[in-house]
């Protein structure tokens, strides 16, 4: 089956909102063999919305539309989809139901807009939103399928698992193609693909490889084809076999995996601890760690010792070894890591201190250079980066290179 | 002038990678008054992405082209404008000394693959890349503009500031519109609503309003056409000016200012620090704050107190508070700030502590409860919230109803 997309709204169109709603449904269309063929973007215009949807009809199968359902008068979605089908509205009354109890849960009373959105298209399915007030939609016409979705991602998300995914997957699909995606660490891509090159070179031809780089990260994406998924899937983890032998160390994980999940599932396993003490990174080590759910079973804490004061009076760190060293030095950041692990009576602690930018570089420590130090009891090594211009980027990658000394230590142990 | 951008690449129709260059773009040439009509993503498939090309020539004058410009084979989109534009390749010595000079501030040699990337379609006006090593393609035909840059986000957004924007401006526009975005926090899409009710209902007919709610946020984005970019900016601040008697509390800024920037640009003006305590926002709320550069000048640091006996032994919370109250409580929250104000000698501390789910949750603190403090010298404030169910939310939303707490604190000092 083929599908397209269409998220409507001129906030895409200006740039203000970024369509992860159109990305998530793809990727989640992908996993049931349905192949997304075009995503578009359009206004918050009916002539707009009409022309998209003769254009999509005549092109796929499945048409998924987003946004444009909410209470607000820019929102004119449902409107158009009534002109285009010819429905008039009904009052549906479990939305409705929802859309009080929602109200209620606040301990608030429902809006007469909140209640307007509980009318749908006639010659609709209604599909229930547990997350928000605005119901989906979903229309059938001459044997093809169009979806309407509140633009909310986490409402949208919740009714693609609920309806949406287990009503397309049973429509029954004829193409067969598998995916999956290979993550690494520590390497750029011109680097990795002269590593990798007689491997890709001899891929077979049903089997094609895609190269998707991230500050800190290349993802490898695999794709095959094949009679069944179940072929299609022991082809390409045949080819991964081969390739894992080339690049053993840089391989962390696959697909959605990520290295504050592999890293954190580790430490559970192993029923080890880490804390960690950051400078440079402001808090984002700590954050990614605890954005994993029962991320509390491992991880103790964090001392974010931005300020020179607080290294010294936080995490121990001597004024003598700042004063000889500064703060950007293997003997600083030895001494955060060493700091934090004693206070916090960890297995592990992870420390860095660098130059994030755009202020601060000079020539012997230009910005972009970051120590990152991993202290256990009795041991504590520590490494120099040096990474480029861009704040943001920096403390992404050097929260990424903290994670990974972090995976490969725990890998290492027992 | 009417625009198209068509972003090339399997890895966004399989929703491997959001597609944030098609809304940065779209940002930009909008700033400039150039209207994108539609946003499209497309296979790396050179009959698809021809397709793609005509129907842009055929509904627009300008057209941007991301993606497919990389060293691996994967890589098609050169290839496929030199066959649309019938070039030939040539060698484009000033992209190699690029990207040779990229490669040597990493301390290494280029590959045979970077070297190839110097090759530009003879037809085209190639512009140069100072953060990677694909050069961009500036292609004209029959007074309609096609340019094709590479798909890493920082490279495309040099080339924009650097070349394309500055050479779009000056081929002159005919229509005038202009947006401004009023940022709001702390009351819902709903409830925003009936209270600007009358305000929205009487706008002239030439300004437009729409709603883009975040968790935690509602943007309220303005839009009036006019003769003149200053006439129709001038009818937008009039209609704000109203608006703000309103709701004077809840606005926080404009366009792309962020509640992280507000708060520090202020603590700045007025020479005062502040430091974090942290348990369920995991150190996201430290990391919001050195995410803005200089945020050293008035962020000392932050304790992410995760485990409880990190309270007690970092923070100073007593063993009897955490025993009687619970670590999400008001008494807890507040000896939490108090205990960083002290350690830290902090003009401000923040602490939050509270149920992020999706675990930890009791009846009588469920999921999405959460406690934030204020403390000054002297004076400690705190507030309780009832967020939602979703962990990545409920730490995005405490930590902006922390910084907003945080906001206003500052703007009644002295």
């Amino acid at each position: 089956m083929i599908a397209e997309i269409i998220s409507i709204g001129d906030e895409l169109l200006i740039g203000q909102v970024i369509n992860t709603n159109a990305s998530r449904i793809a990727q989640q269309l992908h996993d049931i063999g349905i192949s997304v063929r075009h995503i578009r973007a359009i206004p918050d215009d009916s002539q707009e919305i009409r022309s998209a949807l003769d254009e999509a009809f005549a092109r796929a199968e499945v048409i998924l539309v987003t946004g444009g359902l909410g209470p607000t008068k820019d929102d004119i979605t449902k409107h158009t989809l009534c002109e285009y089908f010819g429905s008039s509205l009904i009052f549906h009354e479990p939305s409705h139901a929802l859309i009080k109890k929602l109200f209620a849960s606040r301990g608030l009373e429902e809006t007469e807009l909140n209640r307007k959105q509980a009318e749908i298209p006639d010659n609709c399915t209604p599909l229930l939103n547990h997350h928000g007030t605005a119901p989906g939609l979903w229309f059938e016409k001459e044997g093809k399928i169009l979806v309407s979705l509140p633009g909310v991602p986490y409402e949208m998300e919740a009714m693609m698992q609920q309806d949406v995914l287990p009503r397309l997957s049973i429509r029954g699909n004829d193409q067969v193609v598998a995916h999956k995606t290979v993550l690494t660490q520590g390497i750029g891509e011109s680097f990795l693909t002269v590593m990798i090159r007689e491997w890709e070179d001899n891929l077979p031809p049903h089997v094609k490889l895609a190269y998707l780089p991230q500050p800190g990260i290349v993802r490898l994406r695999l794709t095959a084809f094949a009679d069944t998924r179940e072929k299609a899937m022991e082809e390409i983890d045949r080819q991964i076999e081969t390739l894992r032998g080339l690049i053993p160390d840089m391989i962390f994980g696959f697909g959605n995996d990520t290295l504050e999940e592999i890293a954190g599932r580790m430490l559970k396993e192993k029923k080890l601890t880490v804390c960690t003490a950051e400078s440079c990174t402001g808090g984002y080590l700590a954050h990614l760690i605890t954005s994993v759910p029962g991320a509390s079973e491992y991880f103790l804490g964090s001392v974010v010792a931005y300020a020179n004061q607080a290294k010294i009076d936080l995490l121990g760190v001597s004024d003598v070894t700042l004063k000889q060293h500064g703060a950007v030095s293997e003997a600083t950041v030895k001494a955060m890591a060493e700091g934090a692990l004693k206070r916090f009576g960890a297995d592990y602690a992870l420390a860095v201190s660098g130059v994030a930018g755009p202020d601060g570089g000079t020539p012997e420590k230009p910005v972009g250079t970051v120590w990152i130090a991993l202290a256990a009891p009795g041991k504590t090594e520590a490494q120099k980066f040096r990474f480029g211009e861009h704040r943001g980027r920096n403390i992404r990658r050097a929260t990424l290179s903290a994670l990974n000394m972090l995976r490969l230590a725990v890998l290492d142990s027992r």
